[in-house]
């Protein structure tokens, strides 16, 4: 699609959005999927604590594809306390039990409880590629949150556990709207349009000889149920009569007795 | 988590999840991510349409992170057509209208009516990198997938808009429960050790000074407000209880008359 102004359009406005946190995250490609994710659903504030091998790291604009805004007001931070200093709500995200004794969340009920607290701060914890969070990192948060993963094949991408938490986010607050609907152009055709089909077409096919004539009775039944089934619109009805039309005139005229 | 042996353990045999078609993809990077975002969720059937420059493709092993289960078992065709030739349900991503007239459904009610159907071979096409599916390879589908994106960051990586799709078969299958839950390990206080908990907390404080008479009964009402509000397990009120001893132990004795 087409704005006229991207920075303008940005919605909604960093402070209002939950912070993703990406504690050491190592490689500029997950830091750039991030961003991408992150811009999908509408988040903005990044949070890099101690990122590995410093920053601005090199690739890291090329795998965020376009969602530069993202990367350029991310802000780097000594220490995981400082990251989540001024946020009131806190989520860890963690792939393992850590015997602590906090609430644990899907990704849905998570940002659930976030949205249903819209006057606090959020943020949302993510752990290094390897390792994720230490336990005394979990323990700065207020929930955990974790993935219904395969437990034969548990291990999401950084950038992938992201994505997950900004759709969920972004159906919590309720602007998950679709891009287009499958609104149907023309509207459902009525009763009265069908059976005048049923009679184009069972004339043709009768012109046609397709119908033996002890059986037709069930044929034409069975028929008219498949086009039931295609709950066809005001449109879709003109287009088949029309091709019923042209299929009329392309056959050879019906034998009659006077040939 | 460890497992005697990955290949019995994988859940659930293709042929009853459905497979992912990606249509001339060209990323071996994007390839890979997609395999392993379909293990995460427990696919296991990827089809490849025409493989940019060939298949296999150097470097899609690493992108899998060991999700290489399903790369060994990829299959390649020719054509769209070839790939979808067995199916008999048929779902199109897109992030774009159409003009088609077809249901249009979010990720979440798309595997929900795939989920509904059990005894069909069902299938979900995914586009090229930079322009998606044809709208003779959309015309090929029984309905179309949209994500719910940001109408101002509206493109979604390949394997990002398979991992929501990987997520949400999940879900719709019934196989989502998280890896662990946050069940308490200990059952929740009982009102009478809560209430002997207040009383030593208040006796320590008592002793030490802490509240001016005058406003001790609303102070202390707080603060039990502020306990009730941590939903104590029985583990908890022990802790405490044996914190607020050893503080007694470290006080001086209070002052008496007699000193």
């Amino acid at each position: 699609m087409t704005r006229d102004s991207l920075e303008e359009d940005l919605e909604p406005p960093p402070g209002t959005t939950p912070a993703v946190i990406l504690v050491e995250p190592q490689l500029a490609e997950n830091i750039g999927m991030t961003a991408r994710a992150m811009a999908n659903f509408g988040l903005s504030e990044l949070r890099l604590v101690n990122p590995k091998n410093g920053w601005p790291k090199k690739g890291v604009r090329e795998a965020a594809s376009g969602a530069t805004h993202v990367l350029d007001r991310a802000t780097v931070y000594p220490t995981v306390e400082a990251a989540l200093a001024d946020l009131t709500f806190v989520l860890a995200t963690t792939a393992r039990e850590r015997g602590q004794m906090k609430r644990v969340f899907s990704p849905e009920d998570g940002m659930a409880a976030l949205a249903g607290q819209p006057g606090r701060r959020a943020g949302v914890m993510f752990g290094r590629e390897r390792v994720g969070l230490s336990n005394d990192e979990v323990s700065l948060a207020d929930a955990i949150i974790t993935f219904p993963v395969s437990p034969d094949f548990p291990s999401l991408n950084l950038a992938q556990a992201v994505l997950l938490v900004g759709y969920e986010w972004r159906r919590a607050s309720g602007r998950a709207s679709l891009p287009f609907t499958g609104e149907m152009l023309s509207p459902p055709a009525t009763r009265g349009a069908l059976v005048a089909l049923f009679g184009t077409l069972e004339a043709v096919l009768d012109g046609a000889g397709f119908y033996p004539p002890e059986k037709r009775g069930g044929m034409v039944r069975n028929m008219r149920d498949m086009l039931h089934r295609m709950a066809m619109t005001e449109q879709d009805v003109r287009t088949f009569q029309g091709a019923l039309r042209a299929v009329t005139r392309a056959m050879k005229p019906p034998k009659t007795d006077g040939e």
